[in-house]
């Protein structure tokens, strides 16, 4: 007999929005705070307010760390702060737009310099686990850019 | 001589995250509200704030509706009223998660029912021409139902 495959799990997330006057609206996820959202100020939206480029760089920026954190707690890793930044680049070309590119720069404190390097091993795996990554075409490139230090260091 | 090509041109979007206490985070981007984040209730995270997974198919939701409403402008369409669901289903998978689908549905009514066609036709176009859609990898489905009606009928 063969062994009894794995059936894979689905998890579905949700979202609602509805468009308002003036290049705005409101995109909602049930018990959550509402973002109030446009196009961007580049693509002749509105500053101020969050637009869909923004939302995907940050999907992916805070999947990122997620992920991290994910592989961190497995090796027993202790964090002592994690901040990043995440830039997206979208390209305009002669057959639309797309995103081409995403930088993600995570800056990491563990809490002791023993733990340095298995940190950086986490964020190995999690550039390629993140599930966001995992989503985007393969001509998107998704790199990492960590600094890896320990506390009181 | 040959034509000149057009050079593609390149935006960039940013946003910054500042990992903190008891399993939360947030993201920011510059001059705008700021998102308070966690991991999914289902992924052992929190409830009543936005996960990474809610974030992408909030990009995805209302990237479709700028890009209708490109598309809608350039006929002529006067737009009434647009809401819209969003869902994504992440697949846990052997080799890992991903998203594999997500469908949007976008409740659109018009001013005038000789719109109603070519606001369908618009739909049409923003599913394929939608940069977050197109960002996404080849097995990942985005499916658009819409309904469109017109004001008053």
């Amino acid at each position: 007999m063969s062994e009894p495959r794995v059936r894979p799990k689905d998890y579905v997330f949700r979202t609602a929005l509805t468009w308002g006057a003036g290049g705005r609206g409101v995109v909602r996820s049930e018990g959550k705070p509402d973002i109030e959202f446009a196009a961007p100020l580049e693509f002749g939206g509105h500053g101020g307010v969050w637009s869909p480029e923004d939302l995907q760089v940050a999907a992916l920026e805070s999947c990122i760390l997620l992920t991290f954190l994910y592989f961190a707690a497995r090796a027993g890793v202790e964090l002592a702060g994690y901040s990043s930044t995440g830039e997206g680049t979208v390209r305009m070309g002669a057959d639309g737009p797309s995103f081409t590119a995403f930088v993600v720069k995570p800056r990491i404190v563990v809490a002791e310099e023993a733990q340095v390097e298995a940190a950086r091993q986490a964020v190995h795996k999690a550039e390629d686990a993140c599930l966001v990554s995992r989503s985007l075409g393969e001509n998107v490139e998704v790199s990492l850019e960590a600094e890896v230090s320990a506390a009181g260091l």
